[in-house]
């Protein structure tokens, strides 16, 4: 499946490239972003970022030992590249350690399941939580438990994710995992595990963060790998009563300071405007956090670059933000929107890259219904490059999507994701599973993003209403 | 590539299939083989055989607690299936438990790596080892490293194994595995580390025997993951002098009994003959043994019962064997070789299923000169389920490996192994990587073997030597 479709969408791209070949402009804006865009996928600037990250930093978690040395390496990194401005600004970010996790199936089959803790979840008693397991097809049936049913328990969400392209799949299960626990606590559980949030049947599970409710139980959390809930389901199915023991030990330690680092390419006649691409630079601690998103920030770095080294700088000035603690619930993201309040009237456009490095199929806008077409004339050249023009309903990304309630317009460059939830929060998340390839095509698409939207006489305000 | 060569392969065997119902044949032990082929084809046994081993008994290492439940689980199962005889052979096996393992790289760039201890591995001291590590291609070019060069050095050997469809690339690196440790303490290392003897690309470290020499100190000794073997040799790359500290607590508590557990169809007119299909019972540990063996297990169980069920039984016995021990060195293997020395002039043939669930596309035989050919005629039905007439250099499998220098004819039924080598020895050999259809392919083949072969009227030695 991923060599044919990756075959199938190399040879549109080729073909689309052949095509523009052919294409004679005298537009200078198009011409220099179809010599980034050449430029970009001739450069293997991007997978070297990723190797570098991922080898000499590897697992990053915000608020670990790790996630300082994962700053400097990025502002030694942006140094070294000759951007006009690198700096950083700090966040408050909290700090949680793993620690181990078992889970032991005690009877009526005994052995043990590989589970992992979810983001933020309190420990269990030293000796574990032993209880009897209550499956739950969605969070929405547990949510239909009735009251006190699950005292004494420990509920077991067992939703399947879907694989999609879009990804979509990921977000009709993804609340099992950060609400789980609270919905659970709520009808009496001991403590909840789920089925990974994930599309693969490797038996590693997949991480992420989970919330909980000032008012509610804190109760310990996990994911189940995905062959590990087939055989709690397998198990069930001969004998209704599985008594489950669930050992955890992660830590919660207050919080700490960690930092969006930013670069910028100095706009040459507006520089009070920015054009933002983003990506976040921590990871979760089990890969080394190389799709998930080192791939992005390689990519956003990458095109930077690119622009950087251009004999004319665009008018506006291209900002590359590599947010802190995203996984964390968005907090760079987050604090970069209050921090710089001020200035969002000044954002022209922003941009994230979080999603692995699969092939940038579309670009969709979140701008001015008057606005749209223009903008799409505008980007016309990027479907040279394999990217068609999509729709208005963009939301830009995780950490920029916070930005359109604040009036700024977002774009989101739409990646082939139907490998990226096999890998997402596992151990698996590592450097081989990004195709240097497919990375030089989204660097060119965020290349000539950047710098057609650095050159736009559109004006794209005020966006349209979600 | 999964999902295309086995649509070919299917196709190939339904094409065949069809093509066998315009052939009359009025041999009625052809028919009663197809009437086995289509019987098998109908049947859900095998994998539910599969299942209900792996997830009522799970992994099951020899000598450990789960070892003796296996052999009820196999005696039960056998027993409930009403062979006409069932009865298990005690087997010496050594009992060793895996323990902890982590490895951590100490400098130049800190961060853990994901390895497991290769089995019968002593200990690390409880602190580790700490020591530079030495890369080395192969076994090889270990062996040809100076006296005294790896004193106080960890051997890392890289060899990547090649994906076939016969296997043949664990051949070329399992030796690596096997007899790296003593090659390495012969030059002085502390401890080795491997590249995991697998062709997948996941984060998770191959297990598997390796042995000690009593003259050669005994170090310890651990697979890496791929992706962590990748990411040594990206450090290696940057900077010569990588620093592992090497952790594993593994313990060896001398030995105990397992079983060879036996089922037969007692032959109607020459039953003190034998046709033996096998399987091994016992799993490494980590995975629930779905692939190796519980396939085979689940193949010459239900191709067994599909015989024991005909009206009309073969002139001669048709005996299943489930081994003992076969990870840990062939262990029930050689002791069956060993206690029916006396009636190994009266094993017409034997054959084990030890290579996953994948679809059989060759049978292979060891058998004499004259009768290859006759043989090779009388298998012909198998081709109508997809399986072609092969060679007369057949292994027969593990467990029976050793009965051709006994003079004991063998079989190979050769199985499409190019995803074997993902998921052997792994966490990840698990029941969702049965593919139940081709089980099936699988059942109707030994089936048809085990019924021809109890049939036969051709004389099948002196083998050919090797």
């Amino acid at each position: 499946m991923k060599i044919t479709s990756y075959t199938l969408l190399t040879g549109l791209l080729f073909g689309s490239l052949l095509g523009c070949q052919n294409t004679q402009t005298t537009n200078p804006d198009v011409q220099t972003s179809q010599q980034l865009q050449q430029a970009a996928l001739d450069s293997d600037l991007a997978y070297e970022l990723v190797e570098s990250l991922t080898v000499e930093v590897g697992p990053r978690l915000a608020g670990s030992d790790k996630d300082p040395i994962a700053v400097k390496w990025a502002e030694d990194k942006l140094n070294s590249l000759g951007f006009d401005k690198v700096y950083k600004e700090p966040v408050k970010v909290p700090v949680w350690e793993r620690g181990d996790a078992t889970a032991t199936v005690i009877s009526p089959y005994p052995q043990g399941l590989v589970i992992t803790a979810l983001g933020g979840s309190v420990a269990t008693p030293t000796d574990g939580i032993t209880a009897p397991i209550v499956r739950f097809e969605t969070l929405s049936a547990l949510k239909s438990a009735p009251e006190g049913s699950l005292n004494g328990k420990i509920a077991f969400i067992d939703h399947k994710t879907e694989r999609h392209t879009t990804g979509k799949g990921y977000g009709k299960t993804v609340g099992g995992r950060s609400r789980g626990a609270v919905a659970a606590a709520t009808k009496g559980a001991l403590a909840i595990v789920i089925r990974s949030i994930g599309t693969d049947h490797d038996r590693m599970a997949h991480t992420g963060a989970m919330r909980y409710q000032d008012d509610v139980q804190r109760i310990p959390a996990a994911a189940l790998s995905s062959p590990d809930a087939d055989q709690l389901n397998l198990m069930l199915k001969r004998n209704s009563k599985v008594v489950l023991n669930l050992k955890m030990s992660p830590q919660s330690y207050g919080y700490t300071t960690s930092y969006n680092v930013i670069a910028e390419i100095t706009g040459s006649s507006k520089p009070e405007e920015i054009v933002l691409t983003g990506a976040h630079l921590e990871s979760w601690d089990e890969g080394t956090g190389a799709l998930d998103d080192g791939a992005g920030v390689g990519i956003v770095t990458a095109a930077g670059k690119l622009i950087q080294d251009l004999p004319q700088k665009p008018a506006r000035t291209v900002r590359i933000v590599l947010y802190a603690a995203e996984e964390l619930g968005l907090i760079g993201g987050k604090a970069y929107a209050k921090d710089h309040k001020g200035e969002l009237d000044k954002h022209y456009i922003a941009a994230e890259s979080d999603f692995g490095a699969g092939l940038i199929y579309q670009i969709d806008y979140r701008v001015s219904e008057q606005a749209f077409k223009d903008v799409l004339s505008l980007s016309a050249p990027m479907s040279a490059n394999g990217v068609a023009m999509g729709t208005n309903t963009a939301s830009g990304g995780p950490d920029v999507s916070m930005l359109p309630k604040q009036g700024v317009p977002v774009a989101s460059l739409r990646q082939d994701g139907r490998d990226y939830f096999d890998y997402h929060h596992t151990p698996n998340d590592t450097l081989d599973k990004v195709n240097p390839e497919s990375l030089k095509q989204n660097v060119a698409a965020y290349a000539q993003f950047a710098y057609l939207m650095a050159q736009s006489e559109i004006d794209l305000r005020p966006i349209v209403a979600k």
